[in-house]
């Protein structure tokens, strides 16, 4: 089944379309209202390239939300349950953001940009009407808007030499969600020691998107000398590594408890936050559900998932499938999800109900990440 | 170009999804974090269904919000700047939202659908996650959530039938956005008067996806005698009848006033809402801009909008073209979009900066709807 995806003016095109476009892109999909590329034709040479080389990725949908004014950090504070003690400018931190109800409604990065601006570098979901909403309503002084950024990803483990052949050895030294202010040919931007992998790598948070072709041409002829080739987001990888993705992996019910993400709900906090009463109470029952690795039985699945699939005891549901795919290096079927927390110590067997093809298949619950065979 | 889409399960399938693709859609977009469909490869004909027969659209996408509680309809009227006067259960109302800027976050419609219950029908942006921010921050006691509701729209001039076939003639009394519960063969849903095109027809508000190919089905068979098809909002009718797309056609500055839904502003309401203030200001200043129709010369155009196209006059930007299309009944490729005040009267001559292939075109603002030729 091959679909067409349709380009009008709803959705945004990123900076580097075009580019990508002339490396080959396949396919996309919308996230935060942007087209993300999501495959170039060849995932294995694309899984390849991370796990072993360096790729660069268009993941300008990764928007920013920057909240500016003599508020920004009281309202950044108060939108998230992780105690953020002393912000330090170009140090980011990973920040969950809950609902009143304690659900998660996304998992972004904040970075602070200086006294008074915090970006907020978001998942799939309108973090600027949350953040406009939360901050009217409470009076705060505060300018919430979409700045011009759009980030460009280069991931894998000779990122680093790709990175600093362009900007320089101080690259090297940036701790994971450091980031600095840079500029490349006059390219203004900020480069940060981060991305949507575990084999390492930066964003170039390009922050002029008349420059994004630009930027791209330059980031593919440094990487030229370490074969750097286009990507994106990898499905395979963040299986492997155990990475959540907000709305694949997460549904209108999911706390930060069920996703790994307890140790950022900071309770004992002295000031108040979103969600702070009804993560108490979560806590006090103990999450409902787990997000777990499942090891499925079998051949390479004939494709990953199109839905969530679910996860059954015999006739019972208890859980789901939000994604998976054979993993290279784990030599085994593998996919993620959400399952009841009786369910959810390695080495539970469960059933997955899977599309078609496949029919219903034996898997066992794993740890996550999961264990890559040396 | 033929880009493909990707399907995984961080963007939701429609309960008409496998029914489409039976039905032959080649492509999608995504909409509300759902699988739009936007073409079944003959948009000739499609277009011709919706103007002369009947065609039938998956707009599941238009996803509901529901306002459940003792606060239900407190939070209704606080969120939108129109004066509700009276609700009617039964009887639906546009109601543009804004946020406390007084910029159109979204245009929903509004249906009650019990004393303590209200749906709104949503556009494009995350109007749940608004809500809840609004409601709790307020303290107002709602229950919000997205209820298992899935739109099929029957649209076109012998919509009518197909639906009284269906449901019985008591159909043809309802009023635009009125709407009733009713079952067809046992599964719930409310029939409404309603539709995104000026064709007429009727939206069935599938209540239970797991039988959304059961109702495809019916609607399929009972449309046969009069040739019914599958169809999609149609990008070229909406454009002659000069209907709003949110977030194609707007951006973060558009306010109610720029996009002809000045009358649904109620500054003189005694009671408070979102924007108010800054609606009252932007009011007393004027809009800066104005939503339009452009007639664009020359042969039918290349290819239509992929973004906005820049307008300019001479060498000065004063507005954009969101969407174009050659228009077979107006026989002229037009368009829609926003233009700055002093250029919106009809009969104002612009440049249309489109794509490669079709260069600079020149324009003519036109009021909306276009005139159609009998």
């Amino acid at each position: 089944m091959s679909l067409g995806i349709a380009i009008g003016a709803r959705v945004r095109k990123s900076p580097y379309f075009d580019k990508t476009l002339e490396d080959g892109v396949t396919s996309f999909s919308v996230y935060n209202h942007m087209y993300m590329p999501t495959g170039y034709g060849d995932p294995e040479a694309e899984y390849n390239r991370l796990i072993n080389g360096v790729a660069m990725w268009d993941v300008a949908v990764e928007r920013q939300v920057s909240l500016k004014g003599p508020d920004a950090e009281k309202l950044a504070r108060y939108l998230t349950s992780r105690n953020l003690g002393a912000l330090n400018i170009g140090q980011g931190r990973y920040v969950p953001i809950c609902d009143h109800r304690g659900t998660l409604i996304n998992d972004p990065v904040l970075l602070p940009i200086s006294e008074d601006e915090y970006w907020l570098s978001i998942a799939d979901s309108d973090v600027l009407l949350w953040s406009r909403a939360i901050s009217a309503e409470r009076g705060f002084d505060v300018q919430i808007h979409e700045p011009d950024v759009s980030p460009l990803a280069i991931q894998g483990p000779k990122a680093v030499e790709v990175v600093a052949d362009l900007f320089g050895d101080w690259i090297r030294e940036l701790k994971y969600f450091g980031h600095r202010e840079a500029r490349l040919n006059g390219i203004p931007l900020h480069v940060a020691r981060s991305g949507w992998s575990k084999q390492g790598g930066y964003e170039l948070y390009l922050e002029d998107s008349a420059r994004g072709a630009e930027l791209w041409d330059l980031v593919k002829e440094a990487g030229q000398p370490y074969d750097i080739g286009p990507g994106t987001p990898n499905y395979i990888e963040r299986l492997e590594s155990g990475l959540v993705s907000y709305g694949a992996d997460t549904d209108d019910f999911t706390n930060p408890y069920e996703v790994g993400l307890g140790k950022f709900v900071s309770l004992d906090r002295e000031d108040d936050f979103i969600g702070k009463q009804a993560l108490t109470e979560i806590n006090e029952q103990g999450p409902r559900r787990q997000f777990v690795g499942y090891k499925i039985e079998g051949e390479a699945l004939s494709a990953g998932n199109q839905h969530k699939w679910p996860v059954k005891d015999g006739e019972v549901y208890v859980g789901f499938v939000s994604a998976s795919a054979w993993s290279p290096r784990v030599k085994s079927n593998i996919g993620v999800g959400l399952v009841e927390t009786a369910y959810s110590e390695p080495g539970s067997k469960v059933t997955i109900q899977t599309d078609a093809a496949d029919g219903d298949l034996e898997a066992v619950v794993s740890k996550l990440p999961f264990d890559i065979p040396a």
